[in-house]
């Protein structure tokens, strides 16, 4: 079925700490998110530990797909293991310069004593631009290379988030050429998820742009419940939801002709 | 630095709801870890939509990047966008077929009923195995390609938890060829981040398998908290340990040198 139309991006995940399970890695999730609503479709997550060589690979692994935009988090401390930049200065054949704009970031942080830690956060590849950090010490980093905007952020997710609302989201903005998206939520009371299958297929197949997604939500007074989520989108407002009322109507119909007691819930 | 050394695994996860932020992907840190504490590095985690191409494109990667074990999860249900097997079978070339094992166990979970939704969960690449699932009704699959074992475990994660208990990890205690494990915490108060950096680099350069990585713990009374986890990895327990103890050595002293308080605490 794929996701959602829109330009594809990739979110790449930086830290032994995700790969050995000491982290779960909410980041993804909530960039997935974000990515989402601005009409992105994410078309696939990377997990990558503390290693250039892995690192250049998932950059080189996201261009290659053919991502209009890449997000990286993880790897931008001053520690000897934070490698992200230099794993994508790696990718790009670019060098690692020390980005005056970037020094002077960290410097304003730590009150102009820098040690060569710090000046290791304001190395990045040449022709990058760092993204200011409001919460913590190290800019971020914005790079364009072969039709992919590339933003690297930290991994600790106050400061990302806090970068993503105050620097990227309106550079996504303006990339995202997002269709409007219409949503619906139907609960169906009867019919286990196997016998409503192939209805369920057959919804999604009405419109190109109509996805459905069947969730099994146990069962009321011995009688599966499944809560159907479904998605259209369209060009204009109009469009997304007369494609979305036409998949809506299918489903109630054929659900409840099959015995389900199945109505809109949302 | 990479990770701990041991055979290499990948852990692929498959459903658009993690990509666009619906679903936290706990299951990846779950099986880090497992496959961690059983040996195996986790070389990397790969996220797919339920897309055949990316489902595809995902186990090519895994093989290809060399891993002993590849484990995935999601899309094995009754519905249309459940295809991780299918995905598997277009990445080995190989046909989809209904495994009579596999079918037996799906009857029994619904008393001897089949429709065509519920025989799809018995159908999987040619030369797989079934895995029993003691809490749903979609078996597992275990099939080896290229010099990888290649396990499909349901998304949901009492499933998989159970299944990887009873089934899985019995098979990865054997493929994996481990080596002992020692690990230390240690807490500095007082120095920074980046000043402890040059210390932490040095630490884990006494030996090839031994590992540290620093977590800042934000301030006590306006001093900076560390703890630093260390990990040192030898053929037997005393030679971890003894690696273990020369890191650990170091980094009191020379943390204490530069005039962090700091500790030992696990």
């Amino acid at each position: 079925m794929g996701l959602a139309p829109g330009s594809k991006a990739v979110i790449v995940s930086v830290g032994n700490e995700l790969l050995i399970g000491k982290v779960v890695n909410t980041n993804l999730s909530w960039l997935g998110s974000k990515l989402t609503e601005l009409g992105f479709r994410v078309d696939r997550g990377i997990v990558v530990p503390d290693d250039l060589d892995l690192i250049a690979w998932a950059f080189r692994t996201a261009v290659d797909a053919g991502a209009r935009v890449v997000i990286a988090t993880g790897g931008l401390g001053p520690t000897f293991d934070d490698m992200t930049s230099e794993g994508l200065a790696r990718a790009m054949g670019a060098e690692m310069v020390v980005n005056e704009e970037a020094l002077e970031m960290v410097r304003r942080k730590y009150g102009g004593e820098l040690t060569e830690s710090r000046v290791k956060m304001a190395r990045m590849p040449r022709g990058a631009k760092p993204i200011p950090n409001p919460v913590g010490t190290a800019p971020g980093v914005e790079v364009e290379w072969r039709g992919s905007v590339i933003f690297l952020l930290p991994g600790v997710p106050s400061e990302m988030m806090a970068m993503f609302e105050e620097s990227v989201k309106a550079k996504l903005t303006q990339l995202a050429r997002a269709l409007k998206k219409a949503e619906a939520l139907i609960r169906s009371v009867g019919l286990p998820e196997s016998l409503a299958a192939p209805v369920v297929e057959s919804a999604a197949k009405l419109g190109e742009h109509t996805y459905v997604k069947s969730h099994p939500k146990g069962s009321e007074t011995g009688k599966p419940v499944l809560e159907l989520h479904v998605t259209a989108y369209g060009v204009s407002e109009e469009e997304a939801l007369s494609k979305l009322e036409e998949a809506v109507d299918y489903l109630l119909r054929e659900l409840g002709r099959r015995g389900a007691q199945v109505h809109r819930i949302g």
